[in-house]
């Protein structure tokens, strides 16, 4: 299907606003090169090798993904810098090897014993970034465990192919800010702990740049002491969680499910549309101490609403949606019905949905 | 890949035991026949041609899918009575009723509107199940909404294209129940009230079947009054959900995430598997208290153990799993490791998963 209507779509179809889409492109692009900063998007979002080329167009070209099939899928189509900003994954050694002579590949090294097993079997060299975790506790060298990041530092200097490029921290406690304030407090004190890191590491005659790259810092603050590069990648569409943490306004997001309806109950001021789980994913925020699913919105050809008052995705199961809604507006809905509903976390939401597609212009690639 | 050892293992995949998923379908399939009620086995879980055979091995002729595309693919193998039991999508009517053409295809009628428009535009006949709603407030007509009911039988004695063949519910509230008993509770209820709307229909000069189907029910109780036709669907592998509500033991479960492990932090007794909610979902359960994304097993070729004692998925993000693990075993994994996450929600997981690998068997197909 080349050229696609609203008239056209029977399934769950995920929708992308290119016009917001480049918007959010260009202007994290200009801010980032504007403090300085080297850009490496984050591509595990989209995935899409159409919308890697917005990219390329604007003279990006380093990129983040988080697996190995990420840098091959993008690798086919000539990105030539790629970061899989993922703890290194021992069981793909052979295969990242492979990579790592094509492109300029770099992994990232968590913990000592992927460093050491390396630091054993490697025979050429390989591009490192050393994970750092300021408190997240999710993976990373605990920042407080100077003894660790010491021992990782000493196996480096013996090992000529452990080749340090990069220190690399992901702030994911921004996630759980109440506001931007809390956002730029966090941001600022994550900084500083790796500031003092990168410090120590340069003490020992090393030479890493810092790579951090969360949307929400990325897209509040104007302050990045001591950052050589950023990688957000949830910007590209935002969604209802980074609108809800004040990363981005309702109009920055870009993508939207298009849901038929299949039921409607007014006497409930509930209707089902199909678009489950398994579209959108069951990740919720709390809005107003209610659980929402997503928002709803109204669709036109290349087009969709600002969110319908008092309306929202309720409850979500394998393949259907409730959404519950005002008597206004839920009297002139009928099974046969497109509604539009933005989605709590786009990258999970694009994950599950494969692909996207553009009003009026057609469906683009996924990987 | 034909045949497959955890060695060759490298990324997130789907274990499917074979002997735990035959013998579900085996004793489900005897328990139903011995009750004299049909076996319309919900395929939504598996979206497998190949686990469809092993049902068409012993004699299941008449399946449930949850949308017209698993229609159309299970088409494609010879299923010949397929009811999509989900509200019918009247944005695909042209589709459906091309199917319809070549299988017996059945249809789910939830509410006026839709029944009302299929009047005004079929010209040939369709087969409707008529969907009832006893209080889980999904989909389906209210069951305490007599005058709506009543509405549907008279647009159906109007047209002789609309026919009725079937009363269609699921009780959803058994996933809510605390215990086997409380199951057992909900589900009579849920019959009396099916049974009541079964005669008046019947009273109005039809006679449909009565279709129920939830796995927590038919995996539990023994008595299902004026019940016809049984259509369970994730008792195929069971999952933890299943198994907090009694429906079936630990060693029922069929499936399981071979997830590679990349880093581990002893002292905060964690570590970090490459298995996110890209490939468990974010479904979750309360187990005493906390939130559990899975539970953890060790993995040998064709086999996993009992549950690793006082381990589980503690918490996940797109690719990672973050596992929280004993002193005891958490001392002896290293990264590259292997471990095996049984999922929360089964039905979700292999949504996700798309394929099935049976060790040292090799990978079954998915929709």
């Amino acid at each position: 299907m080349e050229y696609v209507s609203l008239e056209e779509i029977t399934q769950p179809t995920l929708l992308l606003d290119e016009v917001k889409c480049k918007r959010n492109i260009q202007r994290m692009n200009e801010k980032i090169r504007a403090l300085g900063i080297e850009f490496r998007p984050h591509f595990k979002t989209h995935q899409s090798k159409a919308i890697a080329t917005w990219f390329k167009a604007i003279g990006v070209t380093k990129i983040a993904v988080s697996s190995l099939k990420m840098a091959q899928y993008f690798m086919q189509t000539n990105w030539t810098d790629i970061l899989i900003a993922f703890p290194i994954n021992l069981r793909e050694l052979d295969q990242i090897l492979k990579v790592s002579k094509i492109v300029d590949l770099k992994v990232v090294i968590s913990e000592l014993y992927s460093l050491e097993f390396l630091k054993n079997v490697l025979t050429v060299p390989l591009n490192i970034y050393l994970e750092i975790d300021v408190g997240y506790k999710r993976s990373g060298f605990d920042y407080q465990d100077a003894d660790s990041i010491t021992n990782a530092l000493k196996i480096m200097q013996k090992s000529k192919f452990l080749i340090l490029e990069g220190i690399i921290s992901h702030n994911g406690l921004n996630y759980f800010a109440k506001s931007r304030d809390e956002v730029l407090e966090l941001h600022q004190a994550f900084l500083m702990e790796l500031n003092k890191i990168k410090e120590h590491i340069k003490g020992q005659g090393f030479d890493p740049i810092l790579s951090v790259g969360d949307t929400p810092s990325a897209s509040i603050s104007n302050e990045f002491p001591g950052v050589d590069e950023l990688r957000p990648g949830n910007f590209v569409f935002y969604d209802l969680m980074q609108m809800n943490l004040g990363s981005c306004d309702f109009n920055d997001i870009a993508v939207c499910v298009a849901a038929p309806v299949v039921a409607v109950y007014p006497e409930r001021k509930e209707l089902i549309a199909y678009a489950g789980a398994i579209h959108l994913s069951k990740e919720y925020i709390e809005m107003e101490g209610t659980k929402v699913y997503g928002l709803v919105v109204e669709l036109s050809n290349g087009n969709w609403t600002e969110p319908v008052p008092n309306s929202y995705v309720s409850r979500i199961t394998q393949e259907h949606s409730v959404i519950r809604m005002d008597d206004k507006l839920i009297n002139r809905i009928k099974p046969g019905d497109l509604l539009g509903i933005i989605p709590v976390h786009s990258c999970l939401t694009a994950d599950a949905m494969k692909s996207y597609c553009v009003p009026k212009k057609g469906f683009l690639d996924h990987l």
